[in-house]
């Protein structure tokens, strides 16, 4: 065993899940963003602290959480994607041994509380309807700027079949043409570069990116979750020109019809029962035509959900 | 050792988290109610089970699980309130052993989805802003309703003071004049005995419930989040005749301004850390003035949270 | 309307979940306690925070998170119940209109690493197989002391049965004289008021209980969940004469034998699929005969789970 | 937007966490193996579902449900890796357009209860104290075994520093030479082809692994949690020849020395808050020294968490 030798491979360090919540109150009627940041760094001059604790090149992840809660006053946040890449242009310029990194933030969306009759002006109730998320990569000297969403759920109680599948030994389910379809939407997309330079709406960008999604669950006739996610996939890159790709994966909720014949009733798809597990799972990318694929633009992230 | 004797004492049984959806499709216009049901039987006749294993009167859970399914098409859901009476009027008359029960259910709201710039027909998304809570009690006899929300997560940037606490040795929090304050509110409300059986709107109730709290919640300027709980449930009971009583459990979300003077910048309330434990937790009960106390509603539901 | 008046009924506060670490280090072997714990007044006084706002007697929730990182060192934690126990006496010693208060505490236990062939010093792993639960509760001028346990999952796959339960036209399930039984046991114990006061070696005592559930669990053929619950009740009552009475919550963790006839293979009890939801939950409550009943000792701990 | 056009990209498909329960019976000595697998296939014949909702070659996720049940019986789990081997060949083999896929699983593991002495002959405690994990990836005519682990949460209360890191106009991190290091290790390692080939007694490597890591983190002073990390994976590549690679993911789970000084006491490193969010994440592989580098072994397995 004495001739065994090892290397460090690919790494990264930082803070996560650094609760960034930023009020803007610079008139009565506030407004209020709500982050959950990650930070974390790359660069060769990390090896030595793993491989013999040498810290002099570490910046601390202490550090990187204080830039977090400090970026949220200078630069302010108006948008998590600008936010982010903000936060990734101090470190790769304030530390010339900084490489690279990734920067991610989930955002939980507030509205604003009616009372009296009219929108309050600092009183909010979450929404709690989906996750917004975003992230900014930087490698190999390119940045590369992500949107998505997490948790969308989404029912449609008809317009959904599965039917022509092949069969086998294993094979036991019954074909249908009329099925609940439920999913719980993640899905992120990859901005062009020249779109990022030029400037991007992103909050304006996901609010639209949402809507597309829903409109296309719901229209579709689905014939397959395979088909109705491509379709989603498509609609978005349409809508959007800034968009390159978009990667999605969408859980298969099943719901089953439950069996009310033991009892002498009917149940022509009006009773079912949610399970929680096992559950499809279904993952796609759909890429704009033309679009320079990225690969490094999703180092480290989840490959889909 | 051997002198020593023992005997059952409160006891229930039953099938938790039946995950029962309920589609009505009468018209191309479909609704969906989307429930998690438990129910759980006491009496008597139950002991044996436990003292012997002797099982010839225990209503098998497997049977009080198709018994929730067979019902939400026999009786169908226009509230879960009026669901769970079914269900527990069911269990106490067809079995005559049974005593009495606890039926509870927590509902899952959707909305439709807008596509092609209308509500769709069939399609639905998950609002996941908070969950409903049910609860129907048959104890001495008598048959109990609580309604209920929770995880209604507020928050006001202004408008919240806390100040002119006692100080002993082991106090060092500053007076504030103005903080965060937010909250993930869990309430439940006991109606009349009278209301129930002249029948409730409860889906109508639930709605308006929810529109109070948030209203009194923006509206009142706090000086304890104690207050703001009383002010809540106070609204609460004005507002509908059927509510004898509200309980709450308002666990202090503590939103810290972050210390940005060693970087050189001011802080006046606008970023903030936002922290997971720690929490402060205010549990109250506001009750009718002249309505009768009833603690049996209560048995075996959360004190507060 | 304007003729409604409220009144403020039960009610506490105080904070949450503060995550107590305490090492000892005297000796260079360290042992270490990791402990949540929560503490909650109540008294009268405490009613105008409530009413008005006004918090001259309203000790801070940060106060009371203080008093129980200090009491770590200055009280020491030999067991959660001692510890408990002095900072309930605290509260109501040094503010004489607090009246009495809940303080709760879960353990996570940790094993000492084996390191080059020994017990490392000052190296530990987190047990998880289960979490350790005490509460104090003063109330009425009497102070009462629970132990109880958490998430112990057990399983037999064998010498379990359910069998001759009554049929109606909701029962459908197939009596079976060998299924897997499996559950999460939450259990919690009263302590005696005059073991109390004599002194109790908590740890030990847990020790045992655990010890005692289990071999009772694996020993009793169980022809109901119910049966196993009472027995392991009693054996733990039998065992320890400081212990009053036990409450017990034993979801039914259902494992369904799966269907492989359709394959052409034999399936006797060989494989199973383990059901999320819905489950059986069985609770109930072993007391000793001749130990008077203490419902107010319970005030605000959740019935059964 | 007429000129729009897409394609699919990566994607895959199946069922994911089929909770599969083996037991051994042959003997009255039972034995019992957990798991919760996930089955996915790649291949270009899936296109037609994505794009036109064309089925006729979608292996049904219910299918892929139904072979992982029936495989615990015809294979039976002798380990998870082995038991993933053959569901993968089974699918590449039965399908011939199936090009790959990625079958994962967690196993939870059960001790046997003490009772009356002595082991019980099928009566299980679940352990608890970490999930193992293992994944059998297919791709480009290639098979690749991963092992691995999840949430091992180790601490040493003595034995860590961290000092010597740039100070930047962000950084206030004060340097210490001993506080905690807590960590909840995530880990997986890549077997060689060769290895696979040749036979590996999995069990036997997965305790051995936990062991070696215990071991390490244990006994390596740590100057920064990366040199922990470095030093761990490079135990374990020279324990066992199989092994190519380990990836880790280690939280630094920040434990905080309390301020006693307010109240007059000393805390020499006694008493610790131990905080949720934000937390260090500190990730990064170990590789072996000639064994050839394999990316397309770790498709769509997380990046390191």
């Amino acid at each position: 065993m004495t001739d065994v030798t090892v290397s460090l491979g690919a790494n990264k360090y930082g803070k996560a899940e650094n609760r960034v919540v930023r009020i803007y109150r610079d008139t009565p009627r506030h407004e209020i963003v709500d982050l959950n940041v990650t930070s974390q760094l790359r660069g060769q001059a990390f090896s030595d602290s793993f491989l013999t604790g040498d810290n002099s090149l570490i910046v601390a992840t202490d550090t990187q959480k204080n830039t977090a809660f400090a970026f949220a006053k200078e630069v302010g946040i108006p948008s998590p994607e600008e936010y982010l890449l903000a936060l990734g242009n101090h470190f790769v310029s304030e530390f010339d041994w900084v490489e690279g990194g990734l920067w991610q933030a989930e955002q939980y969306e507030w509205e604003r509380i009616t009372a009296g009759g009219r929108p309050h002006d600092h009183s909010f109730v979450r929404r709690g309807q989906a996750t917004r998320l975003a992230a900014v990569q930087k490698a190999d000297g390119a940045t590369h700027v992500i949107g998505g969403i997490r948790d969308l759920t989404v029912l449609k109680s008809s317009g959904s079949a599965f039917t022509g599948f092949p069969r086998d030994r294993y094979t036991t389910l019954v074909e249908t043409d009329d099925r609940i379809m439920a999913t719980s939407v993640t899905g992120r997309w990859r901005f062009l570069p020249e779109a990022v330079t030029a400037g991007i709406d992103y909050n304006a960008l996901y609010a639209e990116v949402v809507d597309v999604m829903l409109d296309v669950f719901a229209s579709v006739h689905s014939l397959a979750l395979q088909q109705t996610l491509f379709a989603m996939g498509k609609a978005v890159i349409e809508a959007r020109p800034e968009i390159a790709e978009v990667r999605f994966a969408m859980p298969n909720k099943h719901h089953f019809v439950y069996d009310l014949s033991p009892f002498g009733l009917d149940n022509p798809n009006e009773v079912f029962y949610a399970a929680d597990r096992p559950y499809g799972l279904i993952e796609g990318t759909v890429t704009r035509d033309g679009a320079a694929p990225s690969p490094e633009a999703w180092l480290d992230i989840p490959a889909f959900v």
